[in-house]
């Protein structure tokens, strides 16, 4: 079976974003944060979800889809921590409902009710709601609550430990993923993302948060931001920071997603990185929706990269299917539970 | 002959760096920002340069360096405008003495004296000075002199303009450094450097800044930061938001050096981006210093790494030399004088 373990609800019925528009129009006039919340129909949910994600999945010959919220419109820096609290559960509810609809083909993570300079503490609530309740399998992580200041305290920082303890009692990994930025000098998905993606990883290199959480899991995706291609630098850099090699200090703990849009970073990941530690994604419907003239195929088609590789059977078995059981137990156990 | 694009004096004399901790002890004290000048030798300066950048070169079969202060010292967010203008300049007077010492070795690249929130107009005397009177060849441009604030305008903001021109009429290019991270969630070399990098290409991406100015010419260093890994991510990029191709709308003026310290990050370099944007650099005695177990040798000796290529003689001459001669003009002249 093959599990894309990495999409978000991009296409969410209109009704669904125009309850967020009056949530953020009511911040600045002082009105309800927590306005009516339309009922919206199964019918429309099965329609963006089948004319886009299920339609490209059948297309491209995967199975399943780890699905979570909109990624760029979880914007924690908008509004207050209510704000946050509210808009996450709304968005997680409708990805329950997403499940729901089709419970083979989508496996829940959550939106963190995140806001900057709150203390993470607070996000343990919804993820232990969306786990436990929900039947979710995991969170999305934001490392940078404020839209691309950086300026929360690093991964490693014992104000995350709260959280980090609740993700290892409950045994949910966490997806590494801001949202949309807040600077005009920041293009989100081509600037932000990526290079959050390879702070996050140089924050676990610096530091030693495994050492206290042997059994916490990150994802950070992306195919891992910069670092795979610098490889060198990340080995090099632990080597003058006195610390032990990568393959000890951080890759037992952390794993890269295939969101690479061409076939050479593809080969390049798998070239460098272990193929324990790589798990198949795509974030289809996501950042880049169009057709690379190149190839004549869909810039997110990473299934057919993965395909490309000459690596064994064995191998992209793993990385379709088995590294993303081990990572997210939950959803193991639910596979297991429907005979898979 | 062989070029390397990318150095710096990492290993300046003592008493320069001494100095400076002066200069920056007297912000605080209020005392004098300029202190005197220690009278550092001749061979206080040999020493440093033959035990490191030289003998490197020597061993690795490298023929030049284009160099220029410390980068990560240049730390323009720490004190006023008037201390980081007088820090430029010693600095810069320091590679002067080091070009007059190694003429045939060294060719200068200026550090600017930036500061937040301060126009880069102001920028433009020191680059005339050292282009006009030192004889330095480019300069190297911080996108970000906050120290990691990210809150300068993008690179293609008319606020940069004036000093654009000043570049063009000269004729020089830039390499775009931040410097040190005033961030302890962002590791300067590790982090910061990379994430620069990226941010500075997609703000070109998303700009229109080379309809302005076609002869304007940036070296993204670091191997292009996370750009080359995700090029089909950048394509389709370009494609999402109606630019050009990026061969026409970014890379006629944007070239790449080969600071990436292991060999696949090389190859796939060379692979996804023409060869004629590519300049050999290995930023030596720098972030990564050690020496690389997979190999036996140095992490940053990227000479290994391209003379390891399976590219033309013609293709990697360009890279060793042409490509850098025709980026930076007046290094051409220099060398055409020189007979070479």
């Amino acid at each position: 079976m093959i599990i894309d373990c990495h999409g978000h609800y991009t296409t969410a019925p209109a009704r669904h974003n125009a309850w967020r528009d009056a949530q953020v129009a009511a911040i600045d006039t002082g009105g309800d944060i927590n306005p009516a919340y339309p009922a919206i129909s199964d019918d429309e949910i099965c329609e963006t979800i089948e004319a886009n994600q299920l339609r490209l999945l059948r297309e491209r010959g995967a199975d399943m889809t780890i699905f979570s919220p909109r990624a760029s419109a979880m914007a924690p820096h908008v509004g207050s921590e209510a704000v946050a609290r509210i808009w996450a559960r709304r968005s997680n509810d409708l990805i329950k409902r997403v499940i729901d609809l089709y419970p083979e083909t989508f496996a829940g993570v959550c939106q963190l009710p995140q806001s900057p300079g709150i203390s993470i503490a607070h996000s343990i609530d919804e993820l232990e709601r969306c786990v436990t309740d929900l039947g979710f399998i995991g969170c999305n992580l934001n490392p940078d609550p404020s839209g691309g200041k950086f300026n929360s305290p690093p991964l490693t920082d014992r104000a995350w430990y709260p959280f980090f303890e609740k993700m290892v009692e409950l045994d949910v990994p966490a997806m590494i993923h801001v949202s949309g930025s807040c600077n005009p000098a920041m293009h989100a998905t081509g600037a932000y993302y990526i290079a959050a993606d390879t702070i996050a990883f140089m924050q676990f290199l610096e530091g030693d948060l495994f050492r206290d959480f042997p059994d916490l899991r990150f994802i950070i995706p992306h195919g891992g931001g910069a670092v795979p291609y610098h490889w060198g630098r990340y080995r090099g850099l632990a080597d003058m920071l006195k610390r032990p090699p990568l393959a000890e200090h951080v890759m037992k703990n952390v794993f890269f997603d295939t969101c690479v849009y061409h076939q050479p970073g593809i080969d390049l990941l798998f070239n460098v990185i272990d193929v324990d530690n790589i798990l198949f994604g795509s974030e289809m419907v996501g950042a880049v929706r169009g057709i690379d003239p190149e190839t004549g195929q869909y810039f997110d088609d990473t299934k057919r990269y993965v395909d490309a590789l000459d690596i064994s059977e064995a191998d992209k078995r793993k990385v379709f299917e088995g590294n993303a059981r081990r990572v997210y137990p939950r959803l193991d156990a639910q596979l297991a539970a429907r005979g898979l």
